[in-house]
């Protein structure tokens, strides 16, 4: 739960802007690719150096370069600097665990969105740093990993004319934080599912570990909020027009991008108030077995107390005891307790203890 | 609960405006019917198919188009293209789940409202999605399923010369409004119906099932405030002049049902308060029962073990013990120990225990 | 507490405006009464019929009509179309249970508020819905029932020349709303009192029904806050200067019982704090008491138990047990018994259980 | 706790400006002081009666009259009179328990304040209310009982040349609320005192009387948090300009009050959650000991419950026991019960419970 | 805890701007370095008295004077006077515990900090107050210990050309305040460190003394939370431009830090989350040990009562029992006691008792 904590130690007092990479190391290089298109020829090509891509972005119509992979911090300089960043803008790139924010520089507009998955080996809400930096013609995109959120998006992009293909960059990016935003619903769906299979065990007492996973569950679901809460508040600034990047017609879909995120929260919010619901309920549901469990093995004891008395009275040692030498004192005497153990049967069964 | 987390999944990556059903499947055909009025005279129509309304809506006079049920894209791409409705609102209409909001296109005014209705049967508060487009000449409506909702205002626009036929779609918009919030009332009524039901039923020991209702009930208000919530803010939005569609008579009226909006989040919240009172009165008078039944157990045990404690001593084999040979030393032993047990009574009954 | 949920439901779908009285069943005939008055001179009249009020109204200096009970509509109708009342609000004044507020119509401005009193054998506050219609000379207002609260102001009004008589309806329409928030802080007063009773018996076990007591108290409370609440908000209107129909000098005055208004609910909220803190302090006085006689039960068992089974060993039958025989045996038994127990009491004392 | 409620009743219909002291009672005449400065002399003069102050505040230079006891409501008015000062100001200057606040009229600016003692013996915070009334040239001050809270500024100003003399009374009024805000610290270091000490005793089980010293502790802090946070939006809007009466200069020394005052409503925060924080440390202790308590009694009880067994067995009177009758039997047995009871406290000792 | 009250009360009623140390004493005497510097040059100098600064502070360019200790009023007024600061400022300098804030003087720009650092062997977070003043070119700190928090930022001004060196004190200033921002997460890690061992050891039994750790961690974080909440403010304020000292060029930095310290807030908010969680999980697994305990005491008891009872019944001493002389009688009483506490053992586990 800490992990978030953890990367900054290390860049204590540096110049801000250096690129310290601070995440978890990774193995292989980074793979980039770039889309070139405009409305009507689309090339997608991998590219192997930052070198190779001087001459491409200088080419007409949009560019769409995609970055898997920010732990080379030279490679996102040199990308970095063929669209003119800032060197913050870089510094968050490199940085994971930062938080959904959009900002404007001279010539650049930087957003940092925050994919979510869910493992449900693991049952646990995984999320990955998602940094988009875009210019009028150009949308470079950072990826903390290989993933393929981007895929459908790239499908639409190849299968042609559009809105997609017709309004740049800027339509590209707000198709991008779609995807990102649309993503959080599928997370939440399979959340929702672990929070219903829980509905059924919190109240059956074989079921093993309900309380693990209840918190687990309460996890993920603010893990889902901190991801999402500041993300409707970049969405609500492309809509507003406050950020000159964006034409009007994409301001009317990043509205709707809005609603979808504001529906995230909500959801959460309406899922977290189920998860305490059934925390209560599996606190209480505990409670009352353990109630009922003392409370039985106190009826057989209260039930057997008085009866070990009656027979503590026979086995006295008085020589004159005048039931000892009837012919049917042990009857009455066997027979007394019989009575006494039904009038507190009765008794209890009375009070409903029983 | 975790119910409006379902829908998304088969939309993710697909291009925003793309119009998929995703709410529960639905058998029958969608029921279209068109009211055209003006303040003289008003002609009712079913409408087999989208064909037919073309020319009808460009008729002179109001118009109102409803339909029922919304799981037939196609249809509602067609009704859609005849206001000139956005994609984004379409595929709002077709995606059930959505917050109540209003939101404005160049052509045309969109409303997303939500009614609910109370399954006493169940227990349990249903909601529907409500959709509105709103033309200067044209209201067209679309809820999931066929309902009897807007009964009352068909009736009323039936019924003749008045403000109803008189302003046109912009007032008949506020007038579906209205009804759905009165709506709301209606149900707050039965739940607090079955409030007080439970206000009997909690402190009584032999009513089942009473923490389940007490879930069932608190979960029906939260659904309550959610759909009111955000109306309520639609309707200010209509009050308060931000959207030029609705003349200033209508926003006097959007004025008045934005009032009873409050009023509903009012009576929810002080429900939700008594249902939280009486979910601590529950839990603390089954913890009473619990100690209750305890205590008296305990002191039945605790009567018996001091006199257990003198049969024994007199069941102890020692060959020189006085009183085992005094004439009266049973009656003696007997004598104190009722003499102990009136003892322990009265000290129990000094302290208040039984 | 489910109270005001009921009234609507009769009313779904009607035209809005439409008069439905919706509250209690009311026995009684409505009773009228007009004040006109200016600086120089009073009249007083008991009205019988509204058809006497026309040409009253229309005399010269200022009127104050006041309507004691609602539910003869065509009555409310009759009056308020003699001020051109907008109907919804004499929909307003049919239906109790409205929120405080303040709306502006075209020649009226229309104040809901609350009057509140307690009622010191049911333990219980009640509220009345008020109603004031104001134009430049004439103030009409509705209570539901007949009742004395504004009869100081009436006083007032009849002790002459001041303030009342000489600014006209806007200022006397302050004044019933300055005797309105007055009777908050009496009410107040009085649950002061039933709090402070509650303190003392609060620690007494003898006190019988201290929570429901608690419970009563909290939701009194509830029940000024509710009133009172957005009265403050319908005070701040007035002051703040953005309800034309109040002269400056007025507003000054509203300011001040706006800020009364405030007190009331900072009041509210303090005594709600002593309350809460009053019901922990049950709660952990009877979880104490509990705990208190389960430690003193248990403590008198296990004092007896190792003392049963010194008398258990000695009645074991061996016919080898050289203490049998001693001629102390007896003696020694009963010793060993009361060093036990005596160590026993000791080593509980000394852990403080007794 | 109530006690802030009581003052009210006499008062309800009453003309508002009406003056009727609501405070209790108190015996002295009021006692009135005037403080006749200029940067260059100082005369400080006993007044008898208020027929004096005309002549005397109509003279050269800068005035401070202070009057302690408001309970002389003719003495207010005539105060009042003297500086032109509205009916309603008046009213809350005789009537205890406002609430701190500025208001603006037209002459004279009116602040409420509201200053903290603590009584370390009754362990309790008293506050008592100040007004003031400012116009240009004079400054008037209401206590309700004589103190000695204003006695450092009389010093400062006898003290000579500075900031106070030169000023005038709008810089001494400013220098009277910082007086009334520094107060909050020496009350709130207090507090603190008596919480430090709380943490000691609160994990003691032979200290006595702990929850009530932490009930009284959080009202005492509730007590400093309500003067002081309404306080601070007093000296928020003299530093914000929002009163003309306050030149630039002393406006940046209120911005420094009102930082404090910002200050002492956070440390209250901080105390209210250190004492939140004891009291469950208190409750969580209580209920250790409890559980301890419990767990070491059934320990004893469930130690001898299977010795007492033993001894039963061998007290069954059947004629064929061989046990009996072998030589070291009874040795037999004590060993049996011997081996029972290490077996048992073994077994308990695994398990942490001795 | 309540530490942060102490210091005022020394200075209750003394005029504002009035400079007493109200910090803990500190031995040594304050140590005061100047850095003079332009992009070209670097001059640095232990300075022994105020008395050297007046000359050196009018040289050209940038100059930087630190001064560790402020308990030497005199010097601190002395070095105030240099760059025109005002008397409250001054104040705040020599008072430790100030809230963090900026203020614009005429002339400086005052920023009050806070530096923290975790002491892992007390566990315990610790606060500095860190105060500059700012003016075009001059910039004076203020700590209050001598503390090597700003080494870095040294060395970085060592090195040589760059944005430190050549944009002058206000990016100095904002160097600084990131350096004491990424401190914040540099402490946030140790938190999270203890977090992480406490989240092993809070199900451990064996595990001492786990809720004072979970105290101490939670009232650490709070302590982050109050030196971070407001410095967020400081920057927020820098970054908006509502200060006329910062270039936009540092604005754009400020804006950076701004949104570290809101993720350090956001951080200390869900480490409090974890705390808590880990907080009722400690308290439910300490509640279901005892409950556990309690639960396997009382089966044993309930497993033996019955069994001495059947030992009693055969322990009577009735003449007449036909048992007591069967051949196998004995064996047949401890058949019956085998099988009776075999089917209780049966039933307990049927129940899930054991």
């Amino acid at each position: 739960m800490a992990r978030n904590v953890r990367p900054r130690k290390a860049k204590v007092g540096l110049s801000p802007g250096t690129l310290v990479y601070t995440g978890s190391p990774v193995g292989t290089a980074p793979r980039i690719t770039l889309f070139s298109y405009d409305p009507d020829r689309l090339v997608e090509r991998r590219i192997e150096s930052p070198d190779e891509l001087g001459p491409l972005l200088a080419g007409p119509g949009f560019h769409w370069l995609n970055v898997d992979g920010v732990h080379d911090t030279g490679l996102v300089a040199s990308v970095g600097s063929l669209v003119n960043a800032h060197p913050l803008a870089l510094e968050d790139v490199v940085t994971p665990g930062q938080r959904p924010k959009i900002e404007e520089f001279d010539e650049v507009t930087f957003v940092v969105a925050r994919e979510v998955t869910y493992d449900r080996e693991l049952r646990q809400v995984e999320s990955e740093q998602i940094c988009i930096l875009l210019t009028d013609r150009i949308l470079v995109t950072f990826q903390e990993r290989e993933g393929d959120v981007f895929g459908p998006v790239r499908d639409r992009l190849r299968g042609g004319a559009g809105r997609l293909r017709r309004l740049g960059p800027e339509y590209l990016a707000y198709a991008l934080l779609d995807v990102i935003v649309d993503q959080y619903f599928v997370v939440l769906e399979a959340l929702g599912d672990e929070i219903d299979a829980l509905e059924d065990d919190v109240l059956d007492p074989r079921s093993p570990e309900v309380q693990p996973r209840l918190r687990a569950v309460r996890g993920n679901l603010v893990h889902v909020r901190r991801a999402c809460w500041p993300a409707r508040d970049v969405l609500a600034t492309v809509a507003r027009n406050d950020s000159p990047r964006f034409s009007s017609e994409t301001r009317l879909f990043a509205r709707d991008a809005h609603d979808h995120a504001v529906q995230v929260a909500e959801v959460v919010e309406s899922l977290r108030d189920v998860v305490n619901g059934l925390s209560d309920l599996h606190m209480a549901s505990l409670s009352r077995r353990m109630n009922e469990t003392m409370k039985v093995l106190t009826v057989i004891s209260t039930l057997f107390i008085p009866l070990s008395f009656i027979a503590g009275v026979y086995g006295m040692n008085f020589v004159n005891m005048p039931e000892l030498v009837w012919p049917y004192g042990y009857a009455f005497s066997l027979g007394l307790m019989a009575a006494t153990a039904t009038g507190l049967l009765l008794f209890f069964r009375n009070r409903r203890w029983i």
